[in-house]
Order: structure tokens, then C-alpha cells, then sequence
């Protein structure tokens, strides 16, 4: 272990090779890159050279992420194994049989929720029923009431602060950044998928204001990634497999919508709005195969017990907002529509700014632990109380769940079922008791989000949306207006409050109009979204983008922001390069690997100096375990004219890359003296640019392509690397 | 203009400059690339180096068509003024006010089409029965009814044969390319907008049997490129603006969508899965807000005449195929809907294989001219005949119109209503009558195909597989099985039948569900398209590419050919590189420009020998243009410290580029020995490859990026450039 300690940057001597000193380049001026500047190399760049960026992102949170590279490593040893491998065909079938099979695994996971769920609402409402047949006392019940609840979150809360954080929230902001090509870790495990779909079972049950749709949407993109992972690695994966299996996440996510909302197209639509970082028409298909396996087989599992009804499709159980009928409407009301959603976004910036607020103060609890258990203890019993208490104080003591009056009962009921009430009952609300509960509920689901619970935000915010347009609704019915229902006012609500926080349009209409089975109110819906959208933008930003900027998630938006404009890639590139020799030794190079957590090299030509392409971290890795089994590792006089080179298919057996330490335990003492040729395993033909780059351009190659490490490459040399943490402005 | 005919690759000694003299770089081999290679250079690239591919296209007809260039031209001028400039939020409101213009102005255009053409089939139907009324012979009524159509055929083939060719057909393979960023002379003219839009009316009138449908689109996609260029240009756009008037066209294709199907959501989905080259959130919201402006407008216009009826939206006249009710089936019937889509793919397969025949024989007739327009005739009236005598054959002469058996009156009526009729229809149709009609009309149909008139492929393939469909229902009703009723299989058939032929899958899908408002039957369609799409793809392509195919139009698909795999950058690319000196004599730069058509040129250093960037010819025009303006044209012996810079904004003062001979004409005889310093209009940090370069990685950058040219640079040194055509293979 000595050998590895050894400065790592000294001049060895060894056979006819020689291994050039320093390979960290520290500036890159010294580098000859005015190459038209006969005159003056100052000239054209005037508007450029201005002092480097000090507002850029270098440390805190972001680091410890690290990127996906969806960029291909097409060394020499993969086009060899492309051009050779015979395995496309088989892989393309493979690929949608996979897809199909998360396509079905989400719809049981999705079912197999739904059904739980009523269990333990049945379950709930027998209880409270049967204590006021009983005669309790109201204290008497409302403690029973508040225990039951506390229990529930206290198992969701469980899940989160003690198994696995990454289980809180609605994941959406998580599986947005894991397809733009953050490595979040652990996300894609067994584990956080089943604290999700089990903690969200019990924190919806505990009459918590949220819903299961946005857990139910990660857990679809966890199956496709197990799917992926488990199933259809590691014959048909590329060396690291991240674009198979972006695509599976991506179409894991949309079947996770049509699962909960029956809304395949909505699916579609959602993954490509929020979730997708390159789209296609292929991933476009993927993704539409896979919603619609999922939203038929929920249908088939929803279609009943009994065999008169089993196996009937395409009735009102797959509408999961219920049925509307055609309606028609006066092209005026159209301006009314504008109004909601204008409405819409502002209520949507003022939830979003003040969840932000609190948000800020919830870092402090930290991710796990204790802190945040009781948190969701203390928010879970107050929840509990106020919506135990609000029905007695509106209707009295003594009411059980079925006498209760509408707008009341709506305190008691799940958040589904309260949002079909609002759109499809027929007779009016209780205005004032509609307003309180909309009043309240907002604010609760506003402290809610955030809470150390697995807990979607599109019930929440769909149902405050509902009440507040069913109550302007009734009030258009009142002063007897010839306007639409009611309900269809509260669906035109939910889309705007929903818009106003989430900034989703497209997809968010499709889903409302595909769960409703109600494309004739396209257009007020249309509508609705895009006002919603432009004027929640001009406060905030969509609650998930503040969530993804909470948690310091490097996210690269799809332009490139204007600020960076002013900047070249000069300005923001890392010039102290660890650079690696095509020949190397592997003390050296272990040196190198252990003494840096570069996760991408350039390689630097012997006697040239030139740039010869990049090597990943995970390939080296990779080579040097396959070393002992392969003659690699030569002596330093040896002839490096016939290199052998591992095939393809030995670097990933399990498709899994090994760590440092299993590479060193697999080396023998003596190996550490020897030389490696890499030469084989180079990325040669990837992306570069030059220091005089435009930001912006640079951005967009990230963006476009998926890059992890971009090197900066003048006239043949290296002169720095760019990687996402340089794009990321503060 | 003796000059220009110099020999302008000599040797010119003029004041401190020197001018070097070959700048065509014949072989890639003599600059030295093996910067690894200190063993041996052929080690490593032995899978590569396989003889250059003879089959790449290097001739024919796709060298007639120039490529766009997404790419934007970032160079030290354009750089300069996007830090100064300071638009960006008025271009913003002025490109939201555009889109929605252009969905109106599209709504506006298929409310006319609509409209035009219903009084020229009351006018037909009247005309029909009035002779019938009056008692004349079959022969004159077939004489008179053959004349009328035959006159509104050669309306509509005048204006394809004698005013615009590219009127022709329904426009969706041209749309595609031009998204693609192939250059399609005249595409975006007026005159093809006239001619298509009033052109359709009358084949459509005719009683051919094709659609508005895709003339509609494109025509959509014609008037966003208008309005791109002519309202919103020349302040807003770019040097070329081909990304914003890209994202204009694709927004009117999708209002175009919307405006026949009164689909907004299909709209959005088909310029997605058919149009799109680029995808992301952004244009999928403007895309989306076109499409729900246009859909909102007609739905605004068709709302009726009266003071009672106008303004009331939402209803059925929303949507074009009629409205169906929620309908139940059973599981197993899902079985028959992926037999139907497998009939629907060979079918489709069948149709384009005939379809393609037919076209490779049309090919002939050239695509404009005398000959092409006696087809037109002649086809006319044979399907006029057709059409007259075959109700007569079935139902006997005098009946008129309203009288008529329904499978009868299929021959006579448009073909948007006879879909509805065997949509909605309750009663049952002759299986005998209706087995003709889908026979007779599927032929015909893949006859007009690529006749000289507009002619929409929708409606045809949509009532062919409408009317199997229907038989295929009333069969199974007949049999006493409990299936969904024959309309809603009528439907499921149309599905088939256009994603046979088109292999359009969800677009389709959402649009026959927006467009009949069942989204209960999404499964059932859904299935159908996806089956019908794979069962179709294993025979031929889609319809549209075999078009594109035929036509030569070089477009790059999503991703590379499998063959690509055994290639690299040095196989295709073009070895003659004409290069440009970055201070380069007038004479000299207009012997260039006049003696090749490349449109992109490296610059090369004059000293080092160095690439330093693309600069496009365009640039070089209006700068030359701009040279009497600003003293740009400095004698040989001048100082090039303080080179005057074209500001950006007079580089487009009308987005035209300004022709060669106009810049001749703009420089006076003594300027052709004056030198101009173009570095300020190079693109210096563009992307560029080495040649070892894999060929699917040069494809996925010219396809990601949009690109138009690659150099291939070797350390420094360009040794060939990679164009669109190098990457097509045949």
C-alpha cells in the first residue's frame, strides 16, 4: 500500500516509455490559442474576456450529486463489440416486453392501493359511525378519532424519517432531475419504492391533505427502473445503460398516471412535460405502449368482484373524476374561465411562495430523524382535530358519516371522493361551510407539503381548486346566469389551482378531461391551464422547481438562462485537469483514481500532448478487474504493438460498476509496477469545444446530449473541463 | 469582371499578408492524426479503416434540395449584440401574440374551406336531383354529373400542374422534411398557400376521393411561416431564424389539426410525433396554445348562423366525427380490436406498397405540366363515372338523393359525412352495398394518392377502414354477441386502417377521440393503433416516408441506420474542403463564393495553418453588402488592429438574403483588390468532429443539434466537412 501513497505526479523513467511529469495543466494561457490573432488577440475578444463569474455554483449541496452521462463511451473496444453483436433484434423485443411488464406491475401496484385505501376508510368511518350509535362523547370520540390518525401518519412518517427519506413528498421533483440526468442515490431501489407505496397508503389514510398520485407516479418510475435494471440488464444494456433506462423510467412515471387517473394520453403527456429531458418519437411510442397497458389493465382490475361485471371495460369506474356529459356554453363565459385562472395563479404563487417559506424553516428538521418524526405527529393530530371537529361544530355532535351534510362530510372523506362530490353532486353546497373548508383545507395542504410523509399535491390542490369553483359556480347559478353547472365550474377551479401551483398545462388538461371522460370541455379547460400558467410565472416559479432549488438539485433547465450570455466557456471551466497517459502505470494510476473523485479523464497523448478523448472512472474500473483474467497488465519494456483488449460483454456482468477496493483487492503486489495500455477504451470521437465558446452554446450540448464532462480543448490540448456543477448558476 | 475569372487559389503577395496558397485540402492523410498511434496507427482502428462505403448518396435528386441550419451562427458580432441587445422581453409578448394570430388566421382558413365547400355540395346534390325531378335520361345525368366534376378537377389540377407543384398531394412529407431542416424551394410562399387551400376545395368537390385534412395542415404550416416572416421578422428573428420560423410552422401544422379534427390535444401530439425535429416543453406550449386558439375559433365559427345558436360552444359541432356515448365492452372484445388492428396493418401495408408502384410509374409525368393535369382529367372521370353509375347500378335510377339506400348514398356524399354516417348510423347498412363501397373506394383512394390535385389522405384511408369496420360490427352483431355496437367498430376500423398506411399511433388515436368526445373507447383504440402500426412496419414504411423516399428528399430520421454502426467520420466525409482566409482579398472571396455552392466555409489561420471556425456564406453576403456602408474593404497594407464591425441589426434589414450578383453590383471595381477582415463573422466555438469519429455519433450531433455542416478537424487541422447528404443513405 505504499506504492500507493507515492506522489503521484513524478517523472518516471521505464523502458522506452516515458511518463511526462505534471498532468494537472493549471492555465490555460500558457497554451497557444490565438490562432487568428495575428494582430491582436484581444481584438475580438472584448466583449468576452471580462472577469470570470463569481456568482457560479462550486460547492454546497449540489456536489454531493453526481450526473448521469446519457452520452454513449464509443471507444474502440464497444464499436468493435456494436459491429460485431448481433443482439437488436432480440433487444427491441426484449425492450417492449419490459415495458409492457411495468406497464402491469404498475397498474396491480396502483389497484392494490386503491383497494387498501377503501379498506381502511371503511374501516374509519365504521369506527366513528359505531361510536356515535354508541352514544361517546364527543372528547371521547374525537380522541379515538385523533389516535387512529396519529397511528396512520406515524407508520407513513416511519417510512420517511426512519427508512428512507427519499420516500417524502410527491417524488415528482426527484424523478424530474434523475431523467435531466442527476444521479440522485438510492432513488431507483426496492426499498424507497416500497416505503412510498406503503407510507403514502398510510399518510392518505391518516387524513392527511394529500394524495397518492404523485407517490403513485414515482413508484411507476422505480418499477421501470427495477424492471430495467433487473429484468432487462444485463444482456441489453449499454456499458452504463443510462438512456435504456431513462426510458423506462420515463414510461414507468406516465404509466403511474394512467394507473391513478386513467388518463394514458395525459400520461404521455405529463412525462413529457415535466418529466423528460430528450424526447423522440420513440420514447414517445415507449411511453404510450406503457400508459396504455397500464390504464387498460386498471380498467380490466377495477371493472368489479361479481361475474356480471367483471371483465366490463370502459364504464364510469375508469373515469376516475367521473363522468360528465356534453355541455354546451356561451362563448362569453370564456372570459370567466380567464378569470379563474387567473385566480389560479395567483392563489398558486401564494401557496407556492409561502410552502417555500416553509420549507426553509423544514431544512432545519434535516431529512430524517427524530425531528421530523414528531413533526408529523404534532401536524398529523392537529389535521386530525380540525377535521374531526369542523363537521360538529358546522352540523353537531351527532350526525354519522351518511346523515352528515355535504360540505361537512367533504371534512371527512378522502380528497378522491370529495373532488368527484364537488364536480358531479347535483344539488348546491352550503356556501359558507364551502368556503371554510376551502379556506382551511388550502392551508393545511400548504403545510402539508413538505411534511416527512410520502404525500402528492394534485389531490390537494384539485380539491381547494374545486371548492373554491364550485362556490363561484353556484354563485354564477345563483344570480341565474345561463352558465355551465356547478361541477363543471369546480373542474374549471381544479385545473386553475393545480396550473397556478404546478405550472403543468398541457398534460393537467388531458388528465382532467380523460379522467372525466369530458373532451367537449377542452377548451375551457385550455384555456383555464395556460392563463393559470402565465400569471402564477410571473410571481414564482411551479412548486417543484421550488422544491428541486430547495433540496439544491443540480437540474439544467432546457435553455440556458440569459445571464449566461455574457460568459464563454473560458469563464467557467475548471482548469486544474487530471489528465491521464495512454500508457500508464497502475500505481499511478490507482493513485490517480483513489486520490480524486473525477468521475471522466482526458487522455494526453506521450510524445504529441494532444488531446486524445475522454476515459470514464467506471470503464477504467471496469478493465482493471478484468486485468488478472486478461493478459493487460505488461511490463514497462514490453511491446505495446498487440495489446489485448477485453471484450465488450465481460466489462458488465451485472451490469453493476466495482468499487476501488475490489479493484485493489484483485491486484497483486507486483501488478502495481506494470503498465496498462487504455488506449482501446477511449471515447475518441466525443464532444469537445474551445475556451472561446459561447455559454450558451456550451449549455446547450450539455442539455441537448446529455453530457457529463466536456473537455475544453484548444488547437489539440487540453486546457480545462466543464462539468453540470459549472453550469449551475446561484 | 476579369478579375472573378483569375485562378483564385494562387499564391498573392500583397503589403504584410501573406496568402497561402492551396486552400483545397485534398487528403485527410498527410496531416498527421495518430496522436496515440506512437506503437502502431492501424492497432487500434483495424474495424475501421474498411473501405469507404460506395453506396453512401452523393448524387441525384437530393443534391437539388439545400439543408437548414438550426445551429445558430454565434459569432464575435452576434455575441456583441445578444449582450447589448435587449428585446428579449418584447420578442417574448410579440411571439405569444403571433401564435395566437396564426391560429386564428388558420381557424379563419378551414372555417372558409368548410363552408366553400358545403355550398358546392348543396349545389351538386340540388343540381342531381333536379334532373332526376325533371325526368332525364341516366346517360345525360351521368354526362352533366361527369362534366361538373371534371371542371372542379381541373381547377384544382390547374393549380398544381401549372401554378405550384408543390400544391400537390397532402403536403404532411414535405412539412416533415422542412421540420427536418431540408430547404424546400417555395414552400413557404403565399402562392402555395393559394393554390393549396382553394386548390383542395375543389378536389375535394370534385368527389375524389381525398380529404382536407393534410392540404389543411400544411396550409396551417404555411401561414405560420408567413406571419413568422412577416410580422414577427425582421426584428425578432436571428441571423437566419430558422429556429423561431420553425417553431412557427410547427405551431400551424398543429392548429391545422385542430382546425379540421376540432382536436387540439391530437394536434399538438401529431406535430409531435410526425413533424417534430426538435421537442421540448417550449414549443410544446406554444404549439399547444396555437392549437387551443385554433380549435377554440372554429369551434367559435361553426357555432351557427342564428342570433339563438351563435356563441353556444362546446357542443356536437365541435366535433367532427359525431358524438358517442360512454360505451362498455367486454375484456375478450379486446381480442377483436388487435385482430382488426392487424387487418388494418397489412391492409395499410398492402395500400402503400400499390400506392408506391403506382407513384414510382407517376414519377414519368413529371410534377407539373400538360401531361399531369390530362391525368387529373382523365382519372376525374373515371371516378365520376364510378360514383354516378354504381348507386344507379345499386338502387336503380330515379332515386334522388334523400331517397337514395344508405350504402348508396356513401358514393355520393363527402367523404367527413359518410364517415359519420357509419360512425353514428343506427340502423344497419347493406353488407353487400357497404362490401362494395370499402372495395371499390380503397382502390380508388390509393389511386388519387399522388394524382396532381391537394389531396388529403385522412378522410380516404379513414372511411375505407370506417366502412370495414362497420361490416366487421354488423357481422358480430348479426352473430348475437354481445359487442359494442357497429359505429363504435366502424371507428376502431378507421383507426386501423390510417395507422395501417400512416403509422401515425397516438396522434391518431387522440384524435378520433377528441374529435367523437369518447374517451371511454381510448383503450380500444389505443390498441388498435399500436398493433396496426407494428403489424404495418414489419411489411413496408409508412406512407409518408415512402413519399419522402420517392420524392428524394433527404431526410435524417431520429437515429441512424444500423449500418452506420461500421463507419466512422473519415468514411463519408467530403476530402475537398474549400477553405476562406481569415483576411481575405475580395477578388479572391468572390471568385469563391462564384465558383462553388457550398454554403458553410472553414477559416483557416494564416500563419498557424489553423481551423478556426465555420463561417456560412450568407453571412459573407450581407457583410460584403454592408461593405460601402461601413469601411470594411481595407487595402492590403493596411492595419487590421481596429477592423469596424457590421453592427448585427443591418446585417437583415428584410431577413432576405441578399443574392451574388447583388453584391457585385454593389462593389466598384477598386474594392475587388481590397481585403476584408471576416473574423468577427466566424462561428468559432461550433461543433466539429475528428475523423475517427463514429458515424452514428456525426448523425445523432446533425440530428440533435441541427446542423448543416461538420468540420472534421484533426488537431487543429480541418482535414474534410460532413454535410446532411453525406449522412443519407441509399
Amino acid at each position: 500500500s505504499c506504492i500507493l501513497h507515492e506522489p503521484f505526479f513524478g517523472v518516471l523513467d521505464y523502458g522506452g516509455l516515458h511518463m511526462p511529469g505534471p498532468v494537472i495543466f493549471s492555465s490555460w494561457t500558457s497554451v497557444d490559442t490565438d490562432f487568428l490573432c495575428d494582430e491582436d488577440p484581444a481584438l475580438f475578444s472584448k466583449h468576452r474576456s471580462q472577469t470570470p463569474p463569481k456568482t457560479w455554483a462550486r460547492s454546497g449541496t449540489a456536489s454531493e450529486f453526481q450526473s448521469i452521462d446519457f452520452d454513449l463511451h464509443e471507444n474502440a473496444q464497444f464499436l468493435e463489440h456494436r459491429v460485431v453483436g448481433g443482439v437488436a433484434h432480440l433487444k427491441k423485443v426484449m425492450k417492449w416486453a419490459c415495458v409492457i411488464q411495468v406497464g402491469i406491475v404498475t397498474a396491480l401496484l396502483g389497484f392494490g392501493i386503491d383497494t387498501v385505501l377503501e379498506v381502511f376508510f371503511d374501516l374509519q368511518r365504521m369506527m366513528r359511525d359505531s361510536l356515535i350509535t354508541h352514544d361517546w362523547q364527543v372528547g371521547a370520540q374525537l380522541a379515538v378519532h385523533v389516535a387512529v390518525c396519529v397511528v396512520f401518519a406515524s407508520v407513513a412518517g416511519f417510512f420517511v424519517c426512519f427508512v428512507e427519506p427519499l420516500a417524502a413528498g410527491s417524488g415528482i421533483p426527484e424523478i424530474k432531475c434523475a431523467l435531466n440526468g442527476v444521479e440522485i442515490p438510492r432513488i431507483w431501489r426496492m426499498r424507497t419504492l416500497i416505503s412510498k407505496a406503503v407510507g403514502v397508503l398510510f399518510s392518505v389514510a391518516a387524513g392527511l391533505p394529500c394524495g397518492k398520485e404523485g407517490p403513485m407516479i414515482h413508484s411507476g418510475a422505480v418499477i421501470g427502473a427495477l424492471v430495467a435494471r433487473n429484468r432487462y440488464a444485463p444482456q441489453f444494456l449499454d456499458l452504463t445503460g443510462t438512456c435504456d433506462v431513462s426510458d423506462f423510467v420515463i414510461s414507468g412515471a406516465s404509466a403511474g398516471v394512467a394507473a391513478t387517473f386513467g388518463a394514458p394520453v395525459g400520461g404521455v403527456l405529463f412525462a413529457m412535460e415535466e418529466g423528460s429531458a430528450f424526447w423522440n418519437p420513440r420514447i414517445m411510442l415507449l411511453t404510450f405502449v406503457c400508459a396504455a397497458t397500464s390504464a387498460s389493465f386498471t380498467n380490466l382490475f377495477q371493472t368489479g368482484e361479481d361475474m356480471v361485471h367483471w371483465g366490463l371495460m370502459g364504464g364510469l369506474q375508469s373515469h376516475s373524476f367521473g363522468h360528465f356529459d356534453m355541455h354546451v356554453y356561451r362563448c362569453w363565459e370564456i372570459s370567466i374561465f380567464i378569470v379563474v385562472g387567473a385566480c389560479g395563479g395567483l392563489g398558486g404563487a401564494a401557496f407556492n411562495a409561502a410552502n417555500r417559506k416553509l420549507s426553509l424553516w423544514r431544512v432545519r428538521l434535516g431529512s430524517r430523524g427524530f425531528k421530523r418524526f414528531c413533526e408529523v405527529v404534532v401536524v398529523a393530530a392537529i389535521i386530525a382535530t380540525i377535521n374531526f371537529m369542523l363537521p360538529v361544530l358546522l352540523e353537531g355532535e351527532s350526525a354519522i358519516q351518511e346523515d352528515m351534510a355535504r360540505h361537512a362530510r367533504l371534512f371527512r372523506t378522502s380528497g378522491s371522493t370529495s373532488t368527484r362530490d364537488l364536480f358531479h353532486c347535483e344539488e348546491d353546497f352550503d356556501s359558507v361551510g364551502l368556503l371554510v373548508f376551502a379556506v382551511i383545507y388550502c392551508v393545511l395542504a400548504c403545510w402539508t407539503y413538505g411534511l416527512g410523509v410520502p404525500s402528492g399535491l394534485f389531490i390537494p390542490s384539485l380539491l381547494t381548486g374545486a371548492a373554491f369553483g364550485r362556490l363561484l359556480g353556484q354563485g354564477l347559478q345563483a344570480w341565474s346566469l345561463d352558465t355551465l353547472p356547478a361541477g363543471v365550474y369546480a373542474m374549471i377551479g381544479a385545473a386553475a389551482a393545480l396550473a397556478g401551483m404546478a405550472r403543468i398545462t398541457l398534460s393537467l388538461a388531458v388528465i382532467l378531461a380523460e379522467g372525466s371522460s369530458s373532451m367537449s370541455l377542452g377548451i375551457p379547460l385550455f384555456v383555464t391551464v395556460i392563463v393559470a400558467r402565465a400569471v402564477g410565472n410571473f410571481f414564482n416559479r411551479g412548486i417543484y422547481d421550488i422544491h428541486i432549488g430547495l433540496k439544491r438539485l443540480p437540474l439544467l433547465e432546457h435553455f440556458a438562462e440569459s445571464k449566461m450570455k455574457r460568459f464563454c466557456a473560458r469563464d467557467v471551466m475548471t482548469k486544474e485537469v487530471v489528465a491521464l497517459d495512454p500508457l500508464i502505470v497502475i500505481s499511478h494510476l490507482m493513485g490517480i483514481l483513489s486520490g480524486c473523485n473525477h468521475h471522466g479523464f482526458p487522455v494526453v497523448g506521450l510524445k504529441t500532448g494532444r488531446f486524445g478523448g475522454m476515459i470514464r472512472r467506471s470503464v477504467l474500473l471496469r478493465v482493471l478487474l478484468c486485468a488478472k483474467e486478461y493478459p493487460l497488465l505488461l511490463s514497462a519494456d514490453a511491446s505495446f504493438r498487440d495489446v489485448t483488449v477485453v471484450p465488450y460483454h465481460r466489462m458488465k456482468p451485472d451490469g453493476r460498476c466495482p468499487t476501488l477496493e475490489m479493484v485493489r483487492a484483485s491486484l497483486r503486489p507486483d501488478d502495481f509496477d506494470k503498465v496498462l495500455d487504455i488506449r482501446p477504451y477511449i471515447l475518441e470521437g466525443g464532444s469537445s469545444v474551445t475556451d472561446h465558446t459561447s455559454l450558451t452554446r456550451v449549455y446547450t450540448l450539455f442539455r441537448t446530449l446529455g453530457l457529463r464532462h466536456l473537455p475544453v480543448v484548444n488547437a489539440g490540448r487540453v486546457v480545462g473541463i466543464i462539468t453540470r456543477k459549472d453550469l449551475l448558476f446561484v
